[in-house]
C-alpha cells in the first residue's frame, strides 16, 4: 500500500518573509511541492528551494480563475501520490482564505492536513503604521470583513451592527467597493469624520499609506490609483496613526496631504 | 552623547515556540534583555539565550499587578542605557496588548521602537481545532472582543451587535464572565442553540477543548476547570470541529459527550 503524503495549510502573511512563522519557513524548506496563491509574495517564493516543485494556482482579478475544485484536485492528487504538499495561501489560510474548504475536501478524501496560521494583513498593517486595533478608550475590540462580493453582487453587510464607533473595522479586499462602504456606514451612524487609513502592499518595499475619512476616503483612494492590495482600517485607533514613529517605515507615500490628525488620547 | 537602544514590541503569539514569527525568533536570540508578560509560553521563554537578561513583569489575577507606568518606566530605562530591548508579550501586541500604549510611552521618550504582530489565540485556535474563523456559507467574517472588565465593573458590551449569526465572535479573556455573557447574547438574538468551542491553553501540550453551546456553555466550562487562558469561539463555524481531522492534535478533553455538532454545511 502507498504510503500518503501529507498537506500543510501554511499562512504566508502579509508579504514580508520575516513574517512568515518559525513553522512555515521549515515547512516551506522542506516540502516536496509547493501549491500557491497569487497573494504570496515573491520575496517568499524565493525561499523555496530551487529543486522544489512549484504549482501557481492563484487568479488575478477578472482574470480566468482556477476553480476551488481543481485546486482541491490537484491538492488530492499530489498528496495520494505520497508527497508533502506546502499550500501556501497569502495571510491566514482561516481568515477569508478558503483554508477550510480545502481542509474539508482533503479529509474528505482520507488525506491527513495540518494548519499553519499566519499574520493576518491587519496585522501586519498595524504594526508597520503604528496604529493598534484595539486601545483603551479608543476600541474596545476589533472586526475585520470583507469588502468583496461575488459575480459583483451588492455588498450584503449588517451595515447598523458594523457603525460600531467602539469598535476597529478592518475592510479586507475593499478596494473597488469602498466608496459605497463608507457611504452606507456614515448613513448608519459613523461620523463622516470617521478616520480611515489604507494601506497598500502592507509590510513590502512597496508599502504605501493614505489617512483619510469617511467622507473623502473614495475620492483620496481613487486618486491615489494603488495597485496591489489594499486594506481599510476604520475607526479612532487611526489618530494614533504617526503619534509613534517607526523606526523602520518603509518609504510612506501619503499622496494628499493627510487629513490633520488630532490626539484624542 | 551616548547612543540610545531601541525597543521591539514583540508578539510572542499563543505559546507554541513554532508559531512565532521568523523576525521575533531572531529579536529574541539577539536582544540584549527580554522584558516579558505572564502569558508568554515557558517553551518560548526557553529561546532566550542565557546570557540575556530576563525582566518579569507579568501579573496573575488578582495578584498585585505591576503598574503600566512602571513597566514603562523599565523600557525607557533600559533603552535610554543604550541597550536592545526585546518586549515579549503573549498574542499581538496590537491586539489586547496594550502595546500601543508603551509604543506612545516610549515615543514621548524619544526612543525607537519597531512593532513585531504575532499569532494572536484567535488564530492559534482556529489552526489546532480545525474551526475556520470565516467559512463561506457560515460567517462572512470576524470580531474578537474582551471578556474581561476592569476592577469588576459589569460588561459594557453592545450585545445587539454582537449577537450576528453571520459573524464569527472570539471573546478573549472570558472565562470569569461567560456566563454572564452567555445569557446575554441568548437575549439579544443569538440562538440558544449556537455552538461555542472552548480551547484552554492554545498550542500548547495541555491545550483542551470543550464543545458547548449558548445555552450550558457556563456550566459546562465551570464544569471543565480550566486552568490557564481560554478563549471562546462562538458562532456557526464551530459546526465545523471534528468535521475535519487534525493530524497533529494534542489530546483532546472535551470533558462532557460533546453535543450532538451536526454538519450544517
Amino acid at each position: 500500500m502507498k504510503k500518503l503524503g501529507r498537506v500543510y495549510l501554511v499562512g504566508a502573511g502579509p508579504g514580508d518573509p520575516d513574517l512568515l512563522t518559525v513553522k512555515a519557513a521549515r515547512i516551506i524548506s522542506k516540502a516536496d511541492v509547493v501549491v500557491f496563491d497569487r497573494l504570496v509574495s515573491a520575496e517568499i517564493l524565493a525561499l523555496v528551494p530551487k529543486t522544489t516543485r512549484m504549482i501557481p494556482v492563484g487568479k488575478a482579478p477578472k482574470c480566468h480563475p482556477l476553480p476551488q475544485r481543481e485546486i482541491n484536485r490537484i491538492l488530492i492528487h499530489e498528496a495520494a501520490e505520497g508527497r508533502t504538499v506546502a499550500r501556501l495561501k497569502g495571510g491566514d489560510p482561516f481568515i477569508f482564505g478558503r483554508g477550510s474548504e480545502e481542509a474539508r475536501a482533503l479529509a474528505a478524501a482520507g488525506l491527513c492536513v495540518e494548519n499553519v496560521p499566519g499574520i493576518t494583513a491587519a496585522q501586519g498593517c498595524s504594526a508597520t503604521t503604528g496604529v493598534p486595533l484595539t486601545h483603551r478608550g479608543l476600541a474596545t475590540g476589533v472586526r475585520y470583513v470583507t469588502g468583496h462580493c461575488r459575480h459583483d453582487r451588492p455588498l450584503d453587510l449588517d451595515w447598523e451592527g458594523l457603525a460600531d464607533p467602539d469598535t476597529t473595522l478592518v475592510i479586507y479586499m475593499g478596494a473597488a467597493n469602498i466608496a459605497q462602504i463608507a457611504s452606507r456606514l456614515a448613513d448608519s451612524g459613523l461620523t463622516p469624520k470617521t478616520p480611515v487609513l489604507a494601506v497598500n502592499n502592507a509590510t513590502t518595499p512597496s508599502e504605501r499609506h493614505l489617512v483619510s475619512d469617511l467622507a473623502t476616503i473614495a475620492k483620496d483612494a481613487a486618486a491615489a490609483e494603488f495597485s496591489g492590495p489594499v486594506l481599510f482600517i476604520v475607526g479612532r485607533v487611526v489618530h494614533l496613526y504617526a503619534a509613534v514613529p517607526q523606526c523602520t517605515l518603509p518609504t510612506c507615500f501619503v499622496p494628499f496631504p493627510a487629513h490633520q490628525v488630532d490626539a484624542h488620547v
